[in-house]
């Protein structure tokens, strides 16, 4: 057990860009690319440089699979759901209305079967794609007005992800696409009725809460939605396997880390919120199950007419539901014990 | 962007040993380990060795912390909660009853302060501990008759961990110390009246389904127990800044690929055992109530006479309590909606 200086003479020197798709305020979601980037320099002696460039900087937000595909970079930081318009296969990578939370998004991909689907789906785009970040269930996004029927959301304009607006259409939303930075602007105007975003830690930095009144919860199109590190698959296979199961590692360090820190920051956030008067509201049951029905309704459809998007809808409505059989057990009988607790608590102590 | 092959000729060729706290057949738990050792020594070119030893091969399962402290191996595998003996504060890097479910562990541990907080604690054993692991809520165990009071634990002779048996001790269990291998004869000739394990995959193994009935659930004293990578000071302060990086990172890879895989395996395991006649029940409101009122007794008690401990508590306990509060809106009203599909969809294709 004796360690001499590591100077790391033969290891190549290499330098990489990473496309994310994410703008640099965000710091817990953008920065799990700087996660990976710190800690690759630092297990590498600083031979194997990414170097980190935001949104718009190489390319807009939504070019990073084009750009990893066709080695405009080496790598990027995405999410799969926002290439749906190509195949909305890509959409379980991410997440899908009414799927997996968390943790069973993460059991799905690292020992559920799903990594193994997707590195086989990712060969069409030359990509190798490694787990790399997640931010829990978000919230259900800001609105003006109260929601309280499902008639409520007929012709509603609504800023939300892609494959959700698929499922609200059909409920009479009319689902617009708007960049983070414009939302601001057309909710205040009222171009749009409502918007998503991610969370309170996130929403509050861009100010939602000072034009809509209505925080509604939970964004049920994204229960678990993981963000993935795309590399392209001829820079991958030519790295030596040490700077693979590096990189491999670094993913899944900021894997962890980033839900650890929106777990951690959202309270403090939310608190905020409602101090400064938002409304926070959950969905009418009657919305939520119009809406998962509507979901089921879109996937079997779309598995009717796309072989890749019913092989990997197969393997994943079916550990969806053991996930929910195992979790209706311990998990959430713990968890609702907890909160029952708290709440009683929180009775007792304002007598 | 050009890669030569990777020779690493100057990095120092280090040889560890790890002494992990659980018997090999615990494929998930003890496997934590092995994938630590796999990856770091792919990550080094197989420069960096660490040899994995069982529970029992070098110091058996409870002589880890001192094993590591004393330098007789330099990295451990294990549970801190092993160690309330010599200071109750170890559970908290663990578990304590009623506390964090696995991602609030994990986010008080990352983005908490609760990392910086053990880091510190460890410091007097001379071990730098990393996150290396998490069962998931555990199931409560295997009782040879019904749970229906408090007054049913009274004189219980249970098989459980640590703190939990301080916090059942008050409600008049008997706790009783068994390690794994001596549960199944103790339950079967009745020596004692229920134990405790991990879950339906690990318990399914031992096969305890076959000497008790009723199988409690949760284990409300173990939401979300942490395994932790325990590295004796010396060595670690001794490794290049590369290597650190990268155990650390092989870590925190096992951390989520082991509840990965708990996640996973645990749904079939749950169904076989149920199809085999296990009768599974909810621990009793009362009980749980009881448990919970009887745990925070202990540690107001606790942190009353012990600073260390108290300080620690107090981070936890406001961390703990932000969090129920955040986990109440967008995380359990998903979650919760989840399983009141599922329930409805499985009725429905009954009928």
């Amino acid at each position: 057990a004796v360690a001499a200086p590591a100077l790391s003479a033969d290891l190549p020197t290499i330098k990489w860009r990473l496309a994310s798709s994410f703008p640099k305020s965000l710091d817990t979601i953008f920065g799990g690319a700087d996660v990976v980037a710190k800690r690759v320099a630092a297990a590498t002696g600083g031979k194997f440089q990414i170097q980190v460039f935001a949104a718009g900087e190489i390319v807009p937000g939504p070019g990073v699979l084009d750009a990893v595909k066709d080695g405009t970079v080496e790598c990027g930081h995405t999410c799969s759901y926002y290439f749906i318009g190509k195949d909305p296969t890509f959409a379980f990578e991410t997440a899908v209305p009414f799927g997996l939370n968390s943790r069973q998004q993460t059991a799905w991909m690292m020992d559920g079967g799903g990594l193994e689907l997707f590195r086989e789906f990712f060969k069409d785009y030359n990509i190798y794609n490694i787990p790399c970040g997640n931010t829990g269930a978000q919230m259900g996004g800001w609105f003006r007005k109260e929601i309280k029927t499902v008639q409520d959301l007929n012709g509603l304009k609504f800023r939300c992800g892609g494959f959700a607006g698929q499922v609200l259409a059909k409920l009479g939303v009319v689902p617009q696409q708007i960049p983070g930075g414009d939302i601001y602007p057309a909710l205040e105007k009222g171009t749009i009725d409502a918007a998503e975003w991610i969370g309170p830690y996130d929403d509050q930095k861009l100010g939602f809460n000072k034009v809509a009144k209505y925080y509604y919860y939970p964004g049920f199109w994204e229960g678990g939605p993981q963000i993935a590190m795309y590399v392209n698959q001829k820079q991958w296979a030519s790295l030596p396997k040490e700077y693979q199961t590096i990189l491999e590692d670094a993913c899944l360090y900021a894997h962890a880390e980033m839900q650890a820190r929106y777990d951690a920051k959202n309270p403090n956030a939310l608190k905020q919120l409602v101090g400064s008067g938002t409304q926070l509201r959950p969905f009418p049951n009657e919305v939520m199950a119009a809406a998962y029905k509507a979901a089921n309704e879109l996937y079997e459809e779309t598995a009717a007419k796309n072989a890749k998007f019913k092989k990997i809808y197969d393997s994943w409505k079916k550990f969806r539901d053991d996930q929910l059989q195992w979790f209706a057990v311990a998990e959430n009988r713990f968890d609702n014990f907890m909160q029952a607790a708290r709440s009683a608590s929180a009775k007792a102590s304002k007598k």
